[in-house]
């Protein structure tokens, strides 16, 4: 018989730009999206989780844009398919397809990959993981405060070190183009100066120029993003402009408001700096914006983004649905902490292995398995008979904090050696009191 | 301006086959894999998670089959893409790709979608979940056992009502086949055999005989597999045989030790029966076979299923890797308890939701909402100045327990009127007490 293995070999190997972790790695990964479900739960967000796989005229139902190229899309049978980019657009589908079941404002979260066909770089993957968080259905911008302090909560927890919640109002800078007139050309000075990080003033002030702004409008736009100072000094030279325009006062009062908001909720100053050159490259904002930055790693851009948009299903439905969201990058912010060593110190894979040589003790080894697991605590036991020093040094490779060790004597006895792997003690105890000890990472 | 809404509307749908929840029965399908996964855990699984498009050229490195026709795949660029049709293609992968940085036996737990362009049917869905684990690396027949434990441990935790592991081991048909003199038809004959539930006795008797077993050898067939009663009694009937084929012999001896295992790890006869009707189609599997059923939905099929395989890297890699594993069909068994309206009661999606009205209510609901977070309170708060009547009726529609209203003279005494929704009781009270109380689900 000729061995098809030889003749089917295969090289093993994924697509470029498709990141997957080794184990110890993915229980860290996972940890995280555990700590931020539990953060979104406790603000009363509910989950939602979409299809794969969307019909290729709904997700394109928005049309055109540099996005389309990105997208993965493909046929079969008759049908056109297309797998999602963001977590929008099947939000939005979502709750037009079900807006019958459901209860306004609704606030959902959603933890699903996303793929884009980009050129894959540091931190950006072709596939990635993000976590959205919308409330929709209200224009209360209420809701854009509470999102920040959620932001904020989650970030704490993650203990991923200081961070910076960046905030703006659209309004504001809409106001401003308005008053200086030149709200024919909004859509693209606000293109060109949502790159003022990225590629420098100057460089900005020659796209503005060259979309018709004068030298001196485009001195001012430019001037207008670069004010700096803290939160109140910032407002205080806003309200010194003196400008009437209705937009424009309405964005610094939703600022003052969404701080003071943020601030009662736990977002203080130290944590949310207004920031006018954040303008979010979207067209679909239309108040309140985020992009939050690590401190200490401000080159892998922003790990959480979002903001207020005032009509979230435009391509399905006639009515208008605002609403706010923000989106952790989860993906590109475990890069990040990977890089730096920063990572949030996680819970023991395995607790505990029980080792087991000698007749009678694999029965043992299987109870005391039984027992500690429905204790709780995570074990495992070796199943395969190896010797002593193989299941010893497999333990090691565990990184296990206890191994258990029951040969003839202790199956006969009815108790445990119990070896705490830090310290190197180890003591006969029977099976309740090593639970016990086990439990209270006692040594 | 032209609104682009009407021009551009698109009707909201989704592909045929692809699934997706409600919020509250999207809570209900996470908790379950929240308490899949901390069961995993509990027997030391690790996770692992794969992307969604694979090579197609590695992904289908077997080659051939019936499910090729049902893959997704498709071309962008130079590089021909496939979505995983199960978990263990992608694990075979990741084994032999990572096979430097993993210690063996590893032990692994993968839970993520799946594709498969099968005509969509009642519970079975293009788009769907399993939660797979695997020991591979070892082929000590006590971890097979450990596995039934633990499915038995997540049925039980899942309250799915009863049900049923069933048990087999190919070697005994194999020895069996072999005894008989067929064994140039092993293939065929495993293939016919484990139709017998879905077609009956008299059709896979037809198809025997169309691969060539005579009459008396198909008989002898159908009578071996429909041997029924309790295991011992399986066990004895075996032994009646008396052949003294050598896979025969050590399959007898495999599923002894796999019950008398299991059996100590709390797995006893009352969830697992021996059943000799359990082949698996898969030629992949060479040693125990596992089906599992909801007692009370046997027309769901299996929801667990799953063996023992002597070499999961075949297309891989040239060095064999036994291995251990089950697939719970997840998304399979949550249509069948939707349907039986035996759902898992889950945790309140949101436990307390504070009304306010009045002048200063609002910043006293915001620090109400942010200390009930603190105490791991899921908390929703009004941010939309609606009226009482319809902040009460929102209250009502979440089904939320407790209801915290807080008006001027609420904010101004820092108190709040705590509502308990099913007995209706109200009482003032301070922040602290009312956090015990909804904490102790007091009314």
């Amino acid at each position: 018989m000729i061995d098809n293995r030889i003749m089917n070999n295969v090289t093993p190997r994924r697509p470029q730009g498709f990141q997957e972790y080794l184990p110890a790695q993915q229980l860290q990964f996972d940890f995280m999206i555990e700590k931020i479900i539990e953060i979104y739960r406790l603000y009363g967000l509910m989950p939602i989780n979409t299809p794969t796989l969307e019909l290729a005229d709904v997700l394109l139902a928005k049309g055109g844009g540099e996005t389309e190229k990105e997208i993965y899309r493909f046929s079969k049978g008759d049908t056109e398919y297309a797998l999602r980019y963001d977590l929008t657009i099947p939000l939005a589908r979502y709750v037009s397809e079900h807006k019958n079941d459901l209860t306004l404002p609704f606030r959902r979260y959603q933890i699903q990959k996303v793929w884009r066909a980009e050129r894959p770089q540091k931190g950006r993957y072709r596939e990635f993981i993000q976590c959205d968080a919308d409330v929709i259905g209200s224009s209360s911008i209420g809701h854009d405060a509470e999102l920040i302090a959620m932001a904020a909560d989650i970030f704490r927890s993650l203990k991923i070190g200081k961070f910076t919640i960046k905030i703006n109002n659209r309004k504001i800078l809409s106001g401003f183009i308005e008053e200086i007139g030149l709200s024919d050309k909004s859509e693209d000075i606000m293109h060109a100066l949502d790159k003022i990080e990225k590629i420098g003033r100057d460089e900005v002030g020659k796209i503005l120029k060259g979309s018709g702004c004068g030298d001196d409008d485009a001195n001012q736009l430019l001037d207008f993003v670069s004010i700096t100072g803290s939160n109140d000094t910032i407002l205080n030279k806003l309200e010194g402009y003196k400008i009437k325009n209705k937009q424009f006062a309405e964005g610094i009062s939703d600022l003052r408001q969404v701080l003071k908001y943020a601030n009662e909720l736990g977002a203080d100053d130290s944590v949310c700096s207004l920031n006018l050159g954040i303008v979010r490259g979207l067209d679909y904002y239309t108040g309140t914006v985020y992009e939050t930055t690590l401190d200490d790693r401000p080159d892998f851009g922003s790990v959480c983004s979002g903001g207020r948009y005032d009509d979230l299903t435009k391509y399905f439905s006639k009515s208008k649905l605002p609403g706010v969201g923000i989106s952790i990058g989860l993906s590109r912010l475990f890069a990040a902490l990977l890089e730096s060593g920063e990572m949030m110190p996680s819970q023991e894979p395995v607790e505990a292995f029980v080792a087991n040589f000698g007749a009678g003790s694999r029965e043992w080894a299987l109870k005391i398995s039984n027992d500690f697991r429905a204790a709780g605590i995570r074990t495992q036991v070796d199943l395969d008979g190896d010797k002593p020093a193989k299941q010893f040094k497999y333990a090691d490779r565990l990184k296990v904090p206890y191994t258990v060790v029951v040969g003839e004597i202790e199956a006969k006895n009815k108790l445990v050696q119990l070896k705490n792997m830090s310290s190197g003690q180890q003591e006969e105890l029977a099976i309740d009191t090593a639970i016990i000890r086990i439990k209270n990472h006692e040594s």
